[in-house]
């Protein structure tokens, strides 16, 4: 059997019971490593757990599947991912070829960013499409996301934007001369994200297209969700360019059409006393659907 | 301190490690109990978590969100939730009216209906505003759901459609006589969903309006997510009014475009033979966005 077990969003003890029973009763336990990160690393995981864990980064899943699947028609293999297994990444293929190999699998669910963003008084129901936003280079500074934003904010939801993770990437020199050296990882911020949207708005302006989205509004970033230091501020756009949030991952929300308990919500964690007041006026004057 | 536990979606050890070892050190421990069921009953948790729960039914939590609250600035007090607390329901209110108290909160989140439907294979980020299906009555058939299920499939997005639950129904005698006698709960079934769904489009072909979704619209039914018996049957609108997915609840997602391995992964789910031939062939004939 194949057991695909979130780790939830936290730290060790945001596996379920269910999930820590199973996983120490497996063969093999494998660690996705390269879509999300817990606050805590993979010893303290294979302390709490009390079994080895085995890295298995974007290369391993995709290029071993066949020996993350070795023998798993035999024996109980668990790979464990952080969040949901059908979160923001999704495990399909892995899943296809355990079902193309004649093995059982069995999905053992948890907390993702995709449901658990409800914890800053969003409702879930009223989230559209979520978008990616990568990281932009000189060369290449792709806005197709933004497309996806104002489709939501037309029809009155909210956007979730899941921000860019850079892990074992290499740097051009390396990969061309093979090397296997890896450039430190590097996870979008808050800041970053809201800067990147605040270029495009003034780009849109110049080229006098209708805005979606403005410098004013609002927006809500999340780091470290589900984590006992996680930290939501709500505040305009420009306003979250500014906002420390802190160690990775971080989240961003662009609402759209606020509903009095949503905002009666985001007040709890309004960037400060101005834009706790300006959230209302802002969300009337600047939503148009 | 006031915590806000997520359970999950299937039994007693679908609760997280953390939120087991803080619910074994509050002082009272309320359970909510009207939005959603796991497939074990109050006892089955009691017994497993070694405590005594107290049922919070809609008339207790909103009604009675004092008595929850009380003394939650002195002693700890857990208020347990089925799947995630800010999944398909929230509990936006309950916590506002702590932070009001100067009780401090926290959350323990989990897995609810709205990531684990990922398990079908359909990607969470192309889902599109979820909708809730309510039953009708001779005299009430609202299909304003449909709207938005067609605002969705216009933009390639699936759409999730959360099935009316019925607890603590009264008659109109009993309710008008002020006597709280309750009906049994009723839970909609998939099939059930499906044949709205179809007199919905049967109602809007007689009136010549653009459909946006037709009897061979490719949907998936689930049943009990989470849980060991959980049932995931794809195929079109017009199988589903047939399919049998056993006891709830039941959820229904209507598809939008599909990707390859969305697809794929469907195929694992298909109703018959039949159907999984016919999926793709149904999707790119009557998709058209």
């Amino acid at each position: 059997m194949l057991y695909l077990i979130g780790l939830g969003l936290g730290d060790a003890k945001d596996i379920t019971v269910k999930g820590l029973e199973i996983l120490r009763a497996c063969s093999r336990v494998y660690l996705e490593a390269y879509t999300s990160i817990l606050t805590v690393g993979k010893e303290a995981l294979e302390e709490y757990y009390g079994r080895e864990l085995i890295l298995a980064d974007r290369e391993t899943v995709e290029q071993e599947a066949d020996e993350i699947l070795r023998g798993a028609d035999q024996t109980d293999v668990a790979f464990l991912v952080v969040g949901d297994p059908f979160g923001a990444t999704t495990h399909s293929d892995l899943m296809l070829r355990a079902v193309k190999a004649g093995i059982q699998y069995r999905v053992i669910h948890n907390a993702s960013i995709m449901n658990a963003v409800g914890c800053c008084g969003l409702q879930l129901y009223n989230f559209g499409e979520a978008v990616s936003i990568v990281f932009w280079t000189e060369s290449w500074k792709p806005e197709s996301f933004y497309d996806k934003i104002k489709r939501n904010r037309q029809s009155g939801m909210h956007t979730l934007c899941l921000l860019d993770i850079k892990v074992k990437e290499q740097t051009l020199e390396n990969l061309m001369k093979g090397r296997k050296v890896y450039e430190p990882p590097r996870y979008m911020s808050v800041c970053q994200a809201a800067e990147q949207l605040l270029e495009i708005v003034r780009h849109k302006r110049e080229q006098n297209e209708d805005l979606a989205i403005s410098e004013d509004t609002v927006c809500v970033g999340l780091s470290r969700v589900g984590s006992e230091d996680q930290k939501i501020k709500a505040g305009t756009l420009r306003q979250l360019a500014l906002v420390e949030l802190g160690k990775p991952l971080h989240s961003l929300i662009i609402t759209g059409h606020l509903h009095p308990m949503e905002l009666d919500m985001l007040r709890l964690f309004a960037v400060d006393e101005q834009s706790l007041a300006a959230l209302k006026a802002v969300d009337s004057s600047t939503f148009t659907s």
